[in-house]
């Protein structure tokens, strides 16, 4: 990523790609650094996918095709009120390019990385709003802000969430702009602000099948919002690819789907291992927010967030640390099945004895 | 696409989105229209995919992963030459928004329809340069004109190629810009590109796994290029979305690949049957062009391009008719199999027939 071509265009010289946790090949980690789901994806998303992999010398279904519909099925919508996309991030590019160019744009100073990509991507100007010293967000800072406003709720990395209400009142209170509300983590105990959707045609909710559906390796999101911001993103998506969703993705989809009760089995699985590592880690120390989310933010005692990051990974232990002034002495831990936690928790343990 | 929200750039309103052709649901089609491969995916595409797909809940490898090597090594190049894509239509978008910008470019007024779209989309000026009276390219047109240069070879809609000399001097004649070569179809007869690939820093060759792979459904693409420009690309990639290829369409490209007689055997059974549909096309009385990719482009006798692929399409069979004023006279018929192609001549006989 360092030499470029005599040939690159200005703007692309000047942009900042997004860091992406590290995908090992080869060496074996218990892998709590992306966020990804510890339990395989439905046996009948599996199935739907093998079957139809069978038939991809055909293209796929265009503008989402029966998925569509089984998505606006599931959360009591019509099928004009969502979008298909290759991946959430997709999602969020594509909502950049459609609604933010030659505006202005402010999400949070501590959440999803991509979002200052996407802006600069896209030639927005963006602010960066600070949370405040606890990471909690202040509603106040976006009433009549007057511009475009991407929150992840519950955020990431923190983890924490910002309640119906405030949501609708800054929908309501910035009439003339898109509120996207990223719900990447939100089936791991948030509320989804899909119950206040219709009452705001300024809102829009960004999901993805990454976390709670188990198919971060299918790449596969979606977007509910008034069906003129729908058919906005699709005039996008057709002239970008049509295509957008692979056969095999697209059924995967609507086995995922038509196996709602795996998905909610696996959530509170999930959730059970995150409220028991919680407790582990406060106990070792820790200072841990409290996470509606599939990962825990937290402050290890005796040492940075770099160095043990760096302990465990040298005991074969991946987690996230990001190397940004206001989060540095933290790290986010994604949670994995219940002995990858006790190893977690074991090797920590270890790391902080050697230390007393 | 009619209604466009309140919240819309200018920008987005004014494109002019790609028209895919039709991907029917529920009636049964002999299915001409949109140059798919008539074979399935190799079975070791699919058993690879169907294996990888009960890991889709972690993320896709990076950079193109396992595939890009296999990808480079299929070639006799390197990794570092290859990008891997989703879609080759994605490599395009990429090759504008990286290469394009504040510059020029230039391609056929009868080629893909999505280099225009993509320019539009990236908000870069492009001139269309006319194709001669039979459609071919006139080289000379492009020698030395200083603007960055897409040609499709063989060229869609007309399956026409120009010759790798060609290629090399407008490569040579144009050392400031790229010259980006688009072998979705070079695999069913046309002369490769890459065999003059590292003479030339500027050339970019675009492929595809959606035709002669028989994986359309998968949405997979690569391209080869100087290294430095592949570099240009991934930081295009890194910044829009760096799991940029499923799971399961990063398998099914690596079991295509390594089954490449696989793929050459259909290549080699769909140019026999193209070969014996265009005999009998002229002895219909079509004007067909003779093709080096898995359609045919050609003039009904008798009637209009839009009056015979109706005929056609009421009797349940769908080719390709553009309603693009050089062209409305002709159609693109994709050679399917034999079975089919022969329906697709029965049912032309009669539509004739009825006309004498």
């Amino acid at each position: 990523m360092i030499k470029l071509s005599k040939f690159i265009c200005p703007a692309v010289k000047e942009l900042a790609p997004y860091t992406p946790g590290e995908q090992p090949t080869g060496r074996k980690f218990i892998k709590l650094n992306t966020n990804e789901n510890p339990f395989p994806p439905s046996p009948k998303a599996v199935r739907l996918a093998c079957e139809e992999i069978a038939r991809a010398n055909l293209y796929p279904a265009l503008d989402g095709g029966e998925l569509r519909g089984k998505i606006a099925d599931l959360y009591g919508f019509e099928r004009p009120w969502v979008a298909v996309t290759n991946s959430s991030d997709e999602a969020l590019n594509f909502i950049f390019k459609a609604f933010c160019r030659g505006r202005e744009a402010v999400f949070a100073d501590i959440t999803y990385g991509f979002y200052s990509v996407f802006a600069g991507l896209n030639g927005v100007k963006f602010t960066e709003i600070p949370l405040k010293s606890d990471f909690t967000l202040d509603p106040n800072d976006y009433i009549g802000i007057g511009k475009n406003i991407f929150i992840a709720n519950p955020n990431a990395p923190t983890g924490l969430e910002i309640s119906l209400d405030d949501i609708g009142n800054i929908a309501q209170s910035n009439p003339e702009n898109i509120v996207v509300i990223d719900e990447a983590y939100v089936d791991f105990g948030g509320e989804s602000a899909l119950k206040i959707l219709r009452k705001h045609q300024n809102l829009i909710v960004v999901r993805t099948f990454s976390k709670s559906r188990s198919l971060a390796g299918a790449r596969l999101g979606y977007v509910f919002a008034d069906p003129e911001i729908i058919d906005d993103l699709y005039r996008v998506i057709y002239s970008t690819n049509p295509y957008n969703i692979s056969r095999a993705s697209m059924a995967a989809g609507i086995g995922a789907i038509e196996d709602e009760e795996y998905t909610q089995k696996n959530c509170e699985a999930i959730k059970a291992v995150r409220e028991k590592t919680y407790e582990k880690l406060v106990n070792l120390g820790f200072k841990a927010l409290k996470s509606s989310a599939n990962f825990i933010f937290a402050k290890p005692p005796k040492m940075g967030g770099r160095e043990f990051y760096e302990a465990l990974r040298e005991r074969d232990i991946l987690i996230r640390h990001f190397d940004s002034p206001r989060i540095s002495d933290y790290v986010r831990i994604t949670i994995g099945r219940e002995d990858e936690m006790d190893e977690l928790i074991n090797t920590t343990e270890k790391i902080l004895s050697e230390r007393r």
